[in-house]
């Protein structure tokens, strides 16, 4: 029943792309972490919520995928930090042609952290390297405790899982003990963060834990 | 900066596919409503309910697409309702040829209804058509307000809005009235409902309308 959009000659040209990219990154000495979600995981909540502890803690900059519309750049601009958006124009993930030709917006050597905020999709942005040092999967606890199971590839290769919207957690049916079971199974090395982008609660663990990252 | 992978060729090679699937529902006396959300915005919960009212009204049978896992076709199953479940094995949408080789499964002329359940994404499932009656959309409003501006063709092209787990409106920053806006400006004609199917709130005013559609 496979029929797979993405042939072997598209990937294999876009690892040469994010591979060259991971060589910039390197000799700039810029860490590069993927950030990738459903659509409305709360990912540009959670950028705001992340850059307003760092952005005095480390030199960081922002580039924003989209499909359409360049709300989130602005979003994150208002933080005061810099971002760069790359509307896609019905491409559903970012790749690393697209992120080579925004790399000229920044200056690479002054900056210690460069996060990209990927288009809200659980399977195509897992397949596109974009020459990022890690992948952190965002998962919303409103989107059902099956999501690990159901979009394994995402699950398995991200280093770290963000659980949000835990806040959120008495009002609906979400066993959030059976997402921390799969992914574990998926990819015992994984770093796991819960937490609220909306009240606050465990942004500062996971903040700290991408400062100490950063600077290790 | 636009990249599609979907080339014109594939889309037209879709497009012929999903012609004979539409002429061959035509034929038997089947309507087709393909749903597409994001993950976790509550579709597989939805067809529970809807069939749940509907089973005995309608002669119904649902396709489920995922990319992984046989979890939702087991869940229709449980109500009592036929379903087929296409494992995409990777591929991030369902299409019309994945459609047409399921359709063995069916004898059509003995259904009213075919439910086609798409793989959770807000942008490829677009682009292909399945030779449907019409795409329903479905929102849950945990994924934000912006949602319809930031993903404009789905919102568009639905004939149908069904704008989900309303019950937990009051516990986050959601303003529904912003995402009947955006979608009344993008498609006028558009039906759009408020439900919550964890609470069964205004589920029955959906699967009246869907009802009297597929008599109509």
């Amino acid at each position: 029943m496979a029929e797979l959009e993405v042939s072997r000659p598209i990937l294999e040209a876009n690892d040469r792309l994010a591979q060259a990219n991971r060589q910039r990154f390197k000799q700039a000495g810029v860490k590069v972490i993927n950030i990738i979600s459903s659509p409305g995981a709360g990912k540009t909540t959670l950028l705001e919520q992340t850059l307003t502890r760092l952005k005095d803690r480390l030199r960081v900059a922002v580039v924003e995928g989209d499909v359409q519309t360049t709300e989130d750049a602005q979003r994150v601009a208002a933080v005061g930090v810099k971002a760069v958006q790359i509307e896609t124009r019905g491409a559903c993930h970012l790749d690393g042609g697209m992120i080579a030709r925004v790399l000229g917006a920044f200056d690479l050597q002054d900056l210690d952290l460069l996060i990209v905020e990927n288009v809200g999709n659980l399977v195509c942005p897992v397949e596109f390297d974009l020459g990022e040092d890690l992948k952190v999967a965002v998962l919303s606890v409103t989107e059902g405790d099956d999501k690990p199971s159901k979009y394994p590839v995402l699950f398995r290769e991200a280093g770290v899982l963000l659980v949000n919207k835990i806040d959120l957690l008495p009002y609906i049916d979400c066993d959030i003990e059976r997402i921390h079971a799969t992914c574990r199974q998926l990819n015992p090395q994984q770093v796991a963060f819960d937490l609220s982008c909306r009240t606050g609660q465990g942004v500062d663990a996971w903040a700290d834990w991408l400062e100490a990252w950063v600077k290790a």
